[in-house]
């Protein structure tokens, strides 16, 4: 007997041609006609006219809504159809994630609101057993390691590289065992995979959807469109098609889930994966490597949203419900918490959507950011004791924050989402004065006010100090009557100035060729290692389709028109900064791309702080900007890219480790994402450079890295989103950076995971006018608080710390380093000790979860497959004691804390 | 209190840009979205989850259809929505019919389909109280007085001139008492009529079908797409616009029947409206006259079908029970009847569907024939005597017919529908031979075979005198040896034949002009008129849109680009055959329009055959082609058309009797349905031209008549049809029938009245080989038979004589003659008996019912309206006696007859 498990499902963009909003209520359905509520409400009466029917859902961001809308009535007759199997909910995270452009602890967040509204709603029937991302654009190995860890039988999903699903047909292999981390001990990161034959999509001739026009079913033999018949013979052919040999054929509306119990049970040996699905391509010429770096400012609001809301959670778990009502109002991390949810979609932080739609995005996160900041000035005034006027600058990228620009004197708050202590740059606009900068302690620090050679703007520099998950509060003061005398005002350009045109600190020292003004030589001085490295933009000329393919660059697609790009200005007017806090070197290419290339005392990787844009299109040429680092490195093909930020994936150029390549697009097809890292190596140097936001990157020649940090096209690339990248009117100003370590090998990792992550969880700057009252009358203000009692250690990444519910508390520890790749003991396992660690509250109990922290871990179980390398049996969960958590390299273990926050004040 | 009426209703066209099945099924979802099974479906469920919701449901087609693919428990469910009010039907006709090209007679038989199967699925719950014609392209008086003697309480509709709607609005006359017969004595033709305010649609921003964009309600105000409060503000300013003074809004789920019940019990007085709604036009320029004639094949072939089904259905109710089981198999009316019904659509004899379409409508006509064909066999064999092998000659208007073409001899079968005595020319194609005719009584009756000068085939003329509602066997034998010396093989042209050209029989002379050949003289010899009257052909140049209007001439809208159309020839060439029994002028103006010209002995009008088509329409001009008659009859700008071949309208040339017309169109904005006859006349004179179809026509100066004959155009008129009216490749070559008449004005009904009917229910002839085998063993075959006792009176029309079951008869009996319209007597009341007339059966009971036959009319009551001019109250249904029916002018009476049928032979 054959089974033919018929799956009926939606698929429901969170975004994409129409806002979210738009989708759920069915509105612009002249653009698309969608309207999610109407999808489910019709689910549920056809579920209910007929038992044997089963339905998966699987966006919860639409589901909850929906939910929320119903009568106890329909609530409770779904949680009856949930309870029975006949709805069952799939992945079951807040969206369909992306899995080229998000972070994984993006990730995790977004899986982990999902599942809990399941967790909280249907409890364990409407857990889901089965990951299932059915659309996105190829596939990170990370997000295989991230699903395992949370627990999934399997995994299904429909886009793959044409030439590699051919392969997989013909050998039978659609389905195998993704073993998805180099450094986990399988089975931990064991993921069953399924390949769907036809993507979302149902077999040719059998597409109902309202957006198909497949003739339905005419079972009259009357009718002149009869075809009942057909269409059976046509099934079964279908069906049989599957088999070896013919058997009759049992056909029943299924799940995936019920369809991966039975093949289980079938009891097979699958082969095993290693890599993963980058890049995807759906035709020779047609890499889906553009979306990669589509949209550039989103990706990077979405990363800075999501340090905020790290922060956000953090203060909210160490305040505790004062964080949540206090002198400000209601405080809530649940807008952003869900905003960055929706960000994950794969047509969010992808930057597929449609321009309206991205502008929608942008709005949900800044609607987030909103009852943060209330959360936020809630917990730094129950914290610190003083209920400041706390002013939240948004536009410090631009330098703009009124605050700091006009008042004499006031506070700066700086607090550290770390678990270790961390020394940061603060930067203000400032007024053209002289300040006095205090530390927490009343002493002066070094500070100065360097005037942008750019753009005239003034900016105050010094340098705090905050400890492991605390704040400190640092005084800054105009120094009355001193205007300043601009010393750094009018810095005289590289020609006239000097023919050695570097930067350098005590550990680092950047070389720029005096006639080019580009950077050209790279030197670690701790290290003794010299690298010529010559940093130049170029563009690519986006293909508008030509005689080998149709296909044009668009916000999927990377295609470019030829294969070597055009350099933006073989020259840089150049100007420098140098001061006791920074030295700077101002490169201007052209009048959309210019750069700052910085280093301050202490730092060990060089900033290059790009700005790009509008990219100028009225040549009627698509524009793809890359930066490209160009050194002698022998690097034989290969280049390092991670994956989602967390591991590591070697890539080789014109190559795939599981099919030999038939290369059509020698850039594009070499193209893979870049979300926190890329970096080269020959066998003594390495060479890194650490993004601010999800890039597409390559090495297209030895010794060579590049990244493509905006892009905007004048034609749709045809799959769908129909609207060409242009964002708007002019086209956007988009400011990055780059930092660059250069490091022996061996030493490498040590040094990107610990900036990555500082990059990442960087401290959240708040100012305030100070003289605030005090929070407790009669109780002096801090000026300085930890979080935590004792440092984490270096390997330890303190990944989640959110407040779950009145008394527990969601925290997640990282070992965020891999097998082999920390020097020292930075890759060994490490103990932590949970029992006294923080200061704010005490934990009473402790119980671990799985990683979306939806099932405790102690009793959760996954189907198990037998990998042909040999079984690999599930150790036991370990032993669970507070005082020695124990985290093996790459491990993330989540945990439910009960707490009791202490009285502070 | 403001009461307003929500009504969720569908609009469910049977048939238009998708064939009725591809709408039910939903099939090419992509030219349309519609799938009525669907809504349906839907609408079921929604009902369920709101007692407080209605619906209504008006396309019998599709809900009979879809009734029968229910479960029991889900037709249980809906008997009880329907008992509740919860579904209601509304006109509940199989389909929404047309009300310009359509015949009174199937339009009584599509409604009365229709509302039998809700009588028999639902009793009286089913029962539609108003009539619902929401899309038709105006509206025929003669509608609204079926509609009324259905007993509907009221009728909504949704399409009316623009201007006769602006002005409406400002006198608040959207709703009046429509007295729609000028015989029927009041209140019997009057219907309450209210015209919707929006058409089909929803008011104005609040439309969320499928096919409208509007945006939902949100209600949820933390949504950016909120605007619950708006829509509710703008949904009371709509509503409260209605009413002089503010009040309380009370907004409920209603139904048409539910609105007009309680605007009944407001009592008021209503204005009166006596003439129609034609022509439509939404706009200036816009003009939707051209649909009177689109797809004229189509429309002779739905006529031809009436005809047909009227033959079919009376040799049932003839033969009883053996028609539909006997030696030839199941013959069925049914599928005829049904898709007669379909026929009626408004966008199917309309000719406003799509091409595949349309020929979708010809292939369930095709499809409804061959039932009908066996159960004419099996009632011919039952009734004659005789199992012959029956022959039908589907296309004999295009003198093709095997048997008659073949055989040496043969039988000619020709059945009469009509109640009284009719002879008849029967014309059949034959070899080229002389023929032995013998009528029943086996006397040679004088023949002839006559060679069409234009195709060379020869065609058998004789003769048949057929019995009232019976049939006559003519026997056909080919004289042995003699092959036909053609005698009218080669007749010569006019030309050089002589200076008189005329045809001209004991009643008629038809006088042509020599040189051009075109007709130009008619005499009435018997009333001793002479009327020079000019006819030829002429075409419109379609308009494509111009400065004062981007419209274009489509399958709706008649637009010619100039409004002097072109002769198609200034001279024909004609050929003239005389036979001592047809005289005929074979006139060809092109090679796409040419005509006959006939007599025949005994015939009081004239007849001209055109053919017209292909339409080249290669020079990129569309054609619209007339036929024009030109006379000297000073008809002072008014003419007169029929309304669905029933009571006559008078037509003002730019004019319309209830506003002062602003005229944009002179010719397309005088155009008017002819659906059987169009006349002119002076104080004496009058020229009246019968129709074989419905075409559009107007008299555009004085003494001129015009039809339209064909039309075939290369733009389409943006009304949503989306196609062109090309017909095919080549398009149509049509033929077709102009009877023309010319009488004393006082003497002209008698004449036109009787020759329409002749017309309409033609005889049909039937062909068999002779020598089939006796129907009861022993019993010779009857030659001839009536299935009448005695004629009937020649006003009274037999309209339908059906078998309605087992056991029952529909019988409906017209006076088929206006007040004050016939001469002598014919439009005095007429009585009839019913008693022992008929002589295949006996009936022995009898109830009269209402036009529908859904309702007993003793028991039938209507809401009471009362009309400005005064209370027209109900008087009592007339006593029924069967032996003294008497009948009023332009009275139809419906009864249901118990009878027993007599053993026959």
């Amino acid at each position: 007997m054959l089974n033919v498990h018929l799956v009926a499902h939606t698929h429901d963009d969170v975004g994409w041609l129409k806002t979210v909003d738009q989708y759920f209520y069915g509105i612009q359905n002249d653009v698309q006609h969608a309207g999610v509520q109407y999808i489910l409400d019709s689910v549920i009466s056809s579920l209910l006219v007929e038992p044997t029917r089963r339905f998966i859902y699987v966006e919860i961001a639409f589901f909850s809504r929906w939910w929320h809308q119903q009568t106890n009535a329909t609530q409770e007759v779904v949680r009856e159809l949930v309870r029975q199997g006949r709805l069952e909910f799939a992945n079951g995270g807040w969206v369909m994630n992306d899995e080229a452009a998000t972070h994984y602890g993006a990730i995790i967040d977004q899986m982990t609101l999902g599942l809990r509204f399941l967790e909280n709603t249907f409890g364990k029937d409407g857990r889901p057993r089965v990951a299932w991302h059915i659309d996105p654009f190829g596939h990170s190995r990370e997000q295989a390691s991230l699903f395992a860890q949370m627990g999934f039988d399997g995994f299904f999903f429909g886009r793959l590289d044409y030439q590699d699903k051919g392969l997989r047909k013909k050998k039978q292999e659609m389905e195998q065992v993704w073993r998805a981390s180099a450094s986990l001990k399988p089975p931990v990161a064991d993921l069953f995979t399924s390949v769907l034959p036809n993507m979302y999509n149902p077999p040719e001739k059998l597409c109902w959807d309202t957006l198909c026009a497949d003739k339905p079913f005419v079972e009259d033999p009357r009718s002149p469109e009869y075809n009942a018949k057909e269409l059976v013979d046509y099934f079964l052919q279908l069906a049989t098609a599957q088999q070896a040999n013919g058997s009759r054929v049992n056909v029943l509306y299924s799940t995936p889930a019920c369809y991966l119990w039975e093949l289980n049970k079938a009891n097979l040996t699958w082969s095993v994966k290693q890599d993963d699905f980058f890049p995807y391509a759906d035709g020779p010429y047609k890499f889906w490597t553009g979306y990669f770096s589509s949209r550039p400012a989103l990706k990077r609001y979405e990363r800075l949203s999501y340090n905020f809301l790290q922060v956000c959670n953090q203060l909210e778990a160490l305040a505790g419900p004062a964080a949540n009502v206090g002198p400000y109002g209601s405080g809530d991390s649940a807008p952003l918490n869900e905003a960055m949810a929706v960000l994950q979609h794969h047509d969010a932080v992808s930057g597929t959507s449609r321009q309206h739609v991205a502008d929608d995005y942008a709005r949900q996160l800044a609607a987030g950011w909103g009852p943060c900041e209330v959360l936020l000035s809630n917990a730094l005034a129950r914290l610190s004791g003083s209920k400041e006027d706390f002013t939240y600058c948004r536009n410090l990228n631009i330098s703009v924050c009124p605050l700091s620009q006009t008042s004499k004197s006031f506070q700066v708050i700086i607090y550290n989402p770390l678990g270790r202590k961390v020394d940061w740059m603060v930067r203000l606009p400032v007024s053209e004065h002289f300040f006095d900068v205090r530390d927490p302690n009343g002493t002066v620090v070094p500070s100065d006010v360097v005037i942008n050679p750019s753009s005239d703007n003034s900016e105050l520099l010094f340098s705090a100090s905050v400890p492991a998950l605390g704040f400190s509060v640092y005084s800054v003061t105009q120094v009355p009557g001193q205007s300043l005398h601009a010393h750094n005002r009018h810095p005289r350009s590289q020609k006239s100035w000097s023919r050695d045109l570097a930067i350098q600190n005590e550990h680092l020292r950047a070389r720029f060729d005096p006639d080019t003004g580009l950077l050209v030589e790279l030197e670690n001085l701790d290290q003794n290692l010299l690298l010529p490295v010559r940093q130049a933009f170029y563009w690519y000329n986006a293909s508008v389709g030509n005689s080998l393919s149709s296909q044009a660059s668009g916000a999927y697609i990377f295609r470019p028109d030829r294969q070597k790009p055009l350099i933006v200005s073989h020259w840089a007017q150049t100007r420098v900064v140098k001061t006791p806090l920074v030295q700077e070197v101002h490169q201007n290419f052209s009048a959309w791309c210019s750069q700052v290339v910085r280093l301050y005392p202490g730092q060990r990787h060089l900033e290059l702080e790009w700005t790009v844009g509008p990219i100028p299109v009225g040549d009627g040429w698509g524009k793809e900007v890359i930066s490209r680092f160009d050194t002698v490195l022998d690097t034989k093909g290969l280049f390092y890219t991670d994956s989602n930020g967390r591991e590591i994936l070697e890539r080789r150029r014109d190559y795939r480790p599981t099919w030999k390549l038939n290369q059509t697009e020698p850039v594009a097809g070499n193209y893979y994402p870049v979300n926190s890292r890329i970096y080269i190596r020959d066998g003594k140097t390495q060479l890194t450079v650490l993004t601010d936001r999800s890039q597409g990157g390559s090495s297209l020649k030895d010794g060579s890295v590049e990244l493509m940090v905006h892009r905007r096209l004048l034609k749709d690339d045809g799959r769908g989103v129909g609207e060409p990248l242009l964002e708007g009117g002019l086209g956007l100003w988009v400011r990055g950076r780059h930092l660059v370590l250069l490091d022996k090998v061996s030493a490498a990792a040590t040094r990107h995971r610990l900036q990555a992550e500082k990059e990442l969880l960087a401290p959240q700057v708040v100012l305030a006018p100070g003289g605030g009252a005090p929070y407790h009358p009669g109780v002096a203000p801090l000026k300085q608080f930890s979080g935590l009692r004792r440092e984490l250690p270096p390997s330890v990444h303190l990944l989640t710390l959110a407040r779950w519910d009145r008394t527990l508390l969601l925290l997640r520890l990282e070992h965020q380093f891999a097998v082999g790749e920390g020097s020292g003991n930075w890759s060994s396992p490490v103990t932590v000790n949970l029992k006294d660690l923080f200061s704010a509250f005490t934990i009473t109990d402790l119980q671990e979860t799985t990683l979306a922290a939806n099932q405790l871990r102690a009793g959760a179980s996954r189907l198990k497959w037998t990998p042909a390398t040999g079984p690999a049996p599930q150790p036991p969960p370990p032993r669970l004691d507070p005082a020695a958590i124990t985290l093996q390299p790459m491990e993330i273990r989540t945990f439910l804390a009960l707490v009791q926050w202490e009285e502070l004040g």
